[in-house]
């Protein structure tokens, strides 16, 4: 059986031997062959897609927090702290829950709709609403970090990424790689309206449907920057508009629900295969960072209402021409 | 990697060799220990979580989905429907989808909230709302099967069941028993407005907060009190504040997010402990059917809303006692 990314591959991560893992047996995601969205986007290679959905609170962030939590543990930490209103905030609670610690959420006031924040508050995290905006909430965090026995879980710890990585282990490992001699080419692609790497300077108000990745001042900017310039990528961004017909094909041409933010990648592969940027030789993998359910609303916003029939098969059969 | 359940089972499924699996990867998923949760029940033996919301559209169903489409596919059928408002709808059309098949929902007029159907638009099933209630959609339904190449994908297909049996392999195979034999115990557990096997009759308004089993005349009722009998098991209901007790010791005390269906398991293991009919040296695992992202609404309702500070570390600290 999986036994969770920290034991699967404790000799890679900055782990001491006695710290025990602190787990809900993350990642062992599906990485899923996709043709079909392949054939639509014009891409005659190997495309995959890695489901990160179906970690245990429905995100990639699964894999940073169990090693960020399992640490915190260890240490002799009794609460854990973020500023967040979606995945972190659910992914902290859940395993510091699992630790048996205690997890504080700062969210700005007034900005939130409460169902963003049903996870956290199911996995019992006390919800701090401050009268300021994310800057504010996440200068509290800090502040709080220094005067008490508290540690955040936000990105800037630096255990969060060394989880994160083991999403490229797992793919190498299924695509028969293991440990690869040549180096991936890394694409990266952020939403137009919430791009600073593509900018080159802080987006002081971020906007994007997708919500997950709207993030003006990213924590890892530097070293996102140095795994592009040193595998030959790219980080561009897209619309939108192209980020939500990316998700749709997802959805409907392969069977596989995203949050929008996770479409990014698709509608990124799509934009570059357009502009011929990509052999037909290729393997591609698209990472799918978040489950569709954590955000319904998109769903149901971007599809037909119901048709209204009579209980008549036969009015059915000729509305749907069946 | 895993391969699904299809083929990772294959000989133990009446699925023709030349069959092939339609499949999003699911199964597989974590089973997790919860010696917190134990010990809160004063259960003394060793208590395990077979975490079903982790498949590819958040509940067990896409085991017996990926059979029941497979084999649908295989036939030369291009459409599946059912009558549903949740977990078999969201399913079966992410499974269609992957299939290339059309997906149809029937479903009753004005009492469904569009959240519920998410999965379903966004995997581009075509919903029609009838007006007429469930049974009235049920009949709709199978006379469309009758009369048009659509195949039924609701519980009465038989590739369901054949298909969902293979969580119970799972658990075996992880647990090192393999091919077990000695028979386990089945215990079944029913909320108590919807508890057609406890009660010997058909439940004609059943309620329930737990909407996954809200469920008055199930199409499984004979199978599963066989299953009862044979392995010396129970079936017995618990009370919507059991559930949402269940529900809430899960999240908060290891860090696992059910709907609240799923929480019925471990309601009624708690009972049973409760009454003295389970030994400490037992391993007893519940399974939990769905994710608890698939009822936001009542982690929301079931928590204490936020509190409310100033952006000031020194107030918080004091308002939380750090």
């Amino acid at each position: 059986m999986w036994r969770g990314v920290i034991d699967e591959y404790r000799e890679r991560l900055p782990i001491e031997e006695g710290v025990q893992a602190v787990t809900l047996g993350e990642g062992n995601t599906p990485l899923v062959e996709a043709p079909r969205v392949a054939d639509q986007i014009g891409f005659g290679g190997r495309l995959l897609l890695k489901y990160e959905g179906l970690n245990p609170t429905a995100s990639f962030k699964d894999r940073g927090m169990t090693v960020a939590i399992s640490v915190a543990a260890a240490s002799g930490c009794e609460a854990v702290i973020c500023a967040s209103t979606g995945n972190t905030s659910a992914s902290g609670a859940a395993y510091a829950a699992r630790a048996g610690m205690k997890a504080i959420v700062i969210i700005p006031e007034g900005r939130i709709a409460l169902g963003k924040l049903s996870q956290a508050l199911a996995h019992g995290a006390t919800v701090v609403s401050i009268d300021g905006n994310f800057d504010q909430a996440m200068k509290v965090v800090t502040e709080l970090t220094r005067r008490c026995n508290v540690v955040v879980v936000n990105s800037i710890n630096p255990y969060r990424i060394q989880g994160q990585k083991t999403a490229a282990f797992e793919i190498c490992d299924v695509l028969g790689a293991g440990v690869v001699t040549s180096r991936p080419r890394m694409m990266g692609f952020q939403a137009a309206g919430a791009d600073p790497i593509v900018r080159g300077r802080v987006i002081e108000n971020p906007e994007t449907v997708a919500t997950a990745i709207r993030i003006g001042n990213p924590a890892s900017w530097k070293t996102a920057e140095a795994a592009r310039d040193q595998s030959g990528g790219i980080i561009e961004s897209v619309t939108d508009e192209e980020i939500l017909v990316a998700y749709s094909m997802l959805a409907s041409g392969e069977g596989v629900f995203v949050e929008p933010a996770s479409a990014a990648s698709l509608a990124g592969l799509r934009k570059v295969c357009d502009a011929g940027g990509i052999e037909d030789t290729a393997t591609v993998v698209c990472t799918l960072t978040g489950h569709g359910l954590k955000d319904p609303a998109t769903a149901t916003h971007e599809s037909p209402e119901p048709i209204s029939a009579r209980a008549d098969a036969a009015e059915i059969i000729r509305l749907l021409k069946l």
